[in-house]
C-alpha cells in the first residue's frame, strides 16, 4: 500500500489580512511556523519517515516543509522544488483584500473567481509589477507559460503534469514522499486523485498546516484519505478552514 | 569571471562542549544560529545571488544554509546535499571531549590525529554505535565505502570526487553557486584550489559562519579569496578560530 502525505502551508501573514495571494511570495504567520511544527511533530510521532520532499518555489510551502523536516529529524532528504506546484495564479486579484473586493464587485462575484473550476479571475497585464515572468525562479517556464490569470482547471493542469511526469514515478519506485503546497494546489490534486467531477470540488477546503494522508494502491487509485492529528487519524470535513 | 562561496556551517553545540564530531548529527547552538543569519544578511547586503546551493547531509550544514538561503530570499533555488561533503569522519574518536582525550592520549597526539593530512584517527568498529552505515541517507554509499575514520586526505579523496562531478560543472555553466559545509571539508577544498601540498594545510582554520569567497579563472584556478564580513571583504588569516 503506498502512503502519500500532502500538507498546505501554514498560515501566511497574507491569510491574516485576507489577501489573494496567489503567486505572491509572502511569509508563513507566527501561527503559520506553529501549525507547522505541530504537523511535523505528529508525523514523527506517528513514525512516518520519507524519502523525499515536493514542494512549490513559493517560501510559505518550503518553509512549512524545513519546517517539518526538521521536526522529524529529515532535513537530509532531497527535496524537489518547482513552480508547477505554486498556488492557482491570482491574476490581477493578487495582492488585493477579499472583503473589499467582495464589496466592489459583489460577494457572487468573488466567490465565483475563489471557488468555480472554469472562471478566471482578472487577468495580469504584462506590464504590471505583479508579473514576475523574469523572476529567476520562473526562467525554466516557456514563453507565454507563466500565467496571467488561473482558473482551478489550469492550476490542475500543470499540478498533473507535475504529478505524472515526477510525484506518481517516485511513488511507484517505493519512495516515501510529502507534498508541501498550496490550497488550490493540493484541491485541484485532490480533485485529480478523487476523480471529483466539474464544480464539485467548489466547497472543498484544505485546512493550514495538517497533514492529509492518502492511502494508494499501486496503480495510485485512492484507498482513504484523513487528517492526522495529535490524537490520530481525523476523517475528512470536520476542519473549518479558508483557501486561496 | 567565476565566483564560489564556501561557508563553514555555524557554531553547533558540540563546538561549544569541545567535542569530536565528525559525522555525528548535532544542532547548530544558539550563536551558531546567529552566525548564520549574519552570513545570509551579509551576502544580500553585497549583492550576492545564487542559482543552486550544496551542502552535506547533516544539519548543521543543512540548516547554516537554509537560514542563508531565507536571509536573501532564495528559499527556492535548488539544493543539493550529499554524504561526500559531510564533515571528515573522526572515527572512534567522535563524541568524546578534546580536552580529555588530549589528557589521555597527550596533546602531541591529539594535535596529529586533528592536524595531520596522513594520520587517521582510531577506527570505528562494525559493531559501534556510532558506524550508522545503515541509516537510511547513507544507503547509496558501496560496501565499504562507508568510513572507519578518515584523514584529510580521505576527505579531500571524496570531496574532490564530488567537486569534479558535480560542483565545478556547474560552475563552468556559469551557475552561482554556495557550499555550506563543514571545517575540513572546506580545507580539504581549499588544499585542492590552493594547490597546498602535504601538511601545508595543517595550520588552516575556516571560521565558523563567514562567507569565505574564491574568485577562479575559467579554468576554476583561483585568482583571490577573502572572507565577507559585514564591513566588506576581509583578507584571509585574520580570523581566530577552530576546526574539527
Amino acid at each position: 500500500m503506498i502512503k502519500v502525505v500532502l500538507i498546505r502551508h501554514g498560515q501566511s501573514v497574507w491569510n491574516v489580512e485576507n489577501r489573494f495571494t496567489g503567486w505572491t511570495d509572502v511569509d508563513l504567520s507566527a501561527d503559520g511556523l506553529e501549525e507547522a511544527r505541530r504537523a511535523g511533530a505528529v508525523l514523527k510521532k506517528r513514525g512516518y519517515v520519507f524519502d523525499a520532499a515536493y514542494t512549490s518555489v513559493l517560501k510559505r510551502a518550503i518553509g512549512t516543509l524545513w519546517i517539518v523536516l526538521r521536526e522529524m529529524d529529515l532535513m537530509w532528504i532531497p527535496e524537489h522544488k518547482s513552480w508547477m506546484l505554486n498556488e492557482r495564479h491570482y491574476g490581477a486579484l493578487q495582492g488585493l483584500n477579499k472583503a473589499e473586493t467582495a464589496v466592489r464587485y459583489g460577494e457572487e462575484q468573488v466567490r465565483l473567481w475563489r471557488r468555480s473550476v472554469h472562471i478566471r479571475p482578472p487577468a495580469l497585464d504584462r506590464t504590471d509589477d505583479r508579473y514576475e515572468a523574469s523572476d529567476p525562479r520562473y526562467r525554466t517556464l516557456q514563453p507565454g507559460e507563466y500565467p496571467l490569470a488561473e482558473n482551478l482547471e489550469d492550476t490542475e493542469r500543470r499540478v498533473l503534469t507535475y504529478w505524472q511526469g515526477e510525484i506518481a514515478q517516485a511513488l511507484s519506485s517505493g519512495k516515501r514522499i510529502i507534498v508541501a503546497a498550496h490550497g488550490n494546489t493540493l484541491r485541484a490534486l485532490v480533485k485529480h486523485l478523487d476523480q471529483i467531477p466539474g464544480d464539485g470540488i467548489a466547497d472543498l477546503n484544505i485546512p493550514t498546516g495538517v497533514p492529509l494522508v492518502y492511502e494508494l494502491d499501486d496503480q495510485l487509485v485512492p484507498i482513504r484519505h484523513y487528517y492526522l492529528g495529535e490524537d490520530g487519524e481525523i476523517p475528512d470535513g470536520t476542519f473549518p478552514a479558508h483557501t486561496g
